[in-house]
């Protein structure tokens, strides 16, 4: 295993003190506990917004922690749930009396863990709106999944939940509207290489030297397929079907288009990508009004890409366009 | 080689024109010959400023085109020096009349290419400043390098001469500036992993599973030592004491530090670097004024890491904090 680090037991906790350091003006860690507070959170009158998982997908969560996005995240060990004291304590660190939105990705340790949290906060008196993102279109169930994965819209619903939580939303309205991202949006990603967790040591999984796998989850979950190396005019063809089959996206769609790197993706193939997603958008009549290209979700240093599409009106692009200050994405402030 | 590409040859371009649609309000993008200009460029009154050289160290350069940075960009083929005529053309679209710095990093091909283009443009009436960047101080001579070659430094020189010349800076002024961030900072480098120039199809070195390359440069150049592989504490200390010991930096002294990622690292290492730096830092009591940990300046997917410091007083930190809006760096608007 050939990684930056000092023991593999101590990479989360030190990775976030790193995280500290570097952003003392955005956010605050906590160690016991652990979670990734905004700066002079709890924020008064203001609806809170927590979201968390397992380590390992930075920039997600703890990445997205500040002004116009999340009040606070909890991180798991590297592709370990958080536990429910981590999530009650960032409950708690949000909460600025108007009530916490739990923006959760659909794996069942999340869920558990977060229903729990919820219980506990509910009972010492903070209101507490769950919704669950589920936007995998890969597959139905999978390795940690009853039902679809939550994947790269979850990026997407934090920003824009974010973003109306921050102009006053009430806790009812923000959670309604993160529910209508969830119900508008779908992903689908695919790998080349696999990624090895510091505490196993060795590869999550194995492809051959022509290999690739098709629908993979952010764990390394199997997809749909394993199919020969294809070119990326296939790869963002056969991902970008499948998504505008689903939900369905229709001609004349507006959407906000994000081609994410699993971590190990070079820019450079990032944007060819996303030269192909276009083109193959731009056959279907579908516009890209907004877009991101680059690591938002990743699976430590896994090579490929995800694609996540957006169905947005003005309301969520008005949101979209309002001004963030994280770690992981910036801009208009 | 596994890469998300379609002809190993087409790959700079498709990947400029995926660039070009995702950022139609920061940048455009001509092909005949290669180059990327801010939107709206030449900013007629204000000092141009272009910087260029191979491919496949994204964000830098294109992305580093926009409000507060560069004017314009010309990437040459992977690992590639850009031709003169892409230079010419470039400092032509950056021109608005006050002249054009050109920000070089020290390679010779870069460095030939570079003067022969400022030739050109002088010849034609276009004043043209040159700066050459030789921040690295793992190396004196190297592949393609006579002297130390140019690495991390280029990506703080590009903001810090981007925000002067915003402000209305003249030519000698803003390229004086740039020289003084050339005197004023170091870097060094190292790699856990190569990396496959697509043109080749193979990695461009070898190392073995329990080896690192300390001192690597940009392109696989070999570095001071290939050492087995240590704790990223161990592997902080190295490259920190080496850049420190080299301007020399003194207690009291502040900077801005830059961990950069070679691509493929993920951003859980990169910040658990940055704590072992800081740490470092502390201890010979050089306080981190301002700070990038990510990915700036890479190697298409090769694991490993930078640091960049450059020792910066008021004026420095002021152009720092000033606003930028490019594809790959963004703050303060």
């Amino acid at each position: 295993m050939k990684k930056l680090l000092n023991r593999p037991d101590d990479v989360v906790r030190e990775s976030l003190e790193g995280l500290a350091l570097a952003h003392p003006d955005l956010l605050r860690v906590s160690f016991d506990p652990v979670y990734v507070a905004r700066a002079g959170a709890p924020v008064s009158g203001k609806t809170g917004i927590i979201s968390g998982g397992g380590s390992g997908h930075e920039p997600m969560h703890a990445g997205y922690v500040g002004r116009g996005m999340l009040d606070a995240a909890c991180p798991g060990q590297v592709f370990t749930s958080p536990t429910p004291d981590q999530i009650e304590a960032a409950t708690r660190a949000a909460d600025g009396g108007r009530g916490v939105l739990h923006i959760v990705k659909n794996y069942t340790g999340d869920i558990l863990n977060f229903e729990m949290a919820a219980e506990l906060c509910q009972a010492a008196g903070i209101e507490v709106a769950s919704v669950v993102i589920n936007d995998d279109v890969a597959v139905e169930d999978s390795l940690y999944t009853a039902g679809r994965r939550g994947v790269g819209l979850t990026v997407l619903a934090e920003k824009i939940s974010g973003a109306a939580a921050e102009q006053g939303w009430p806790l009812d309205r923000v959670a309604a509207l993160c529910r209508r991202v969830n119900e508008s949006g779908r992903s689908m990603g695919m790998a080349l290489t696999p990624c090895t967790v510091p505490a196993a040591g060795k590869p999550n999984f194995e492809l051959g030297p022509d290999e690739m796998e098709m629908g993979i989850g952010i764990h390394g979950e199997p997809g749909r397929a394993r199919m020969p190396l294809a070119t990326a005019a296939e790869i963002a063809a056969h991902m970008t079907e499948a998504i505008l089959g689903d939900l369905p996206f229709r001609a004349g769609d507006r959407v906000i288009a994000m081609v994410n790197g699993m971590g190990g993706t070079p820019l450079l193939e990032l944007y060819l990508v996303y030269r192909e997603l276009e083109r193959v958008l731009g056959g279907r009549s579908i516009a890209v009004a907004r877009r991101l290209v680059g690591n938002y979700i990743t699976s430590l240093e896994m090579a490929g890409c995800s694609i996540t599409l957006l169905r947005a009106g003005d309301e969520m692009l008005s949101f979209w366009d309002a001004p963030v200050v994280t770690a992981g994405l910036r801009w208009g402030a």
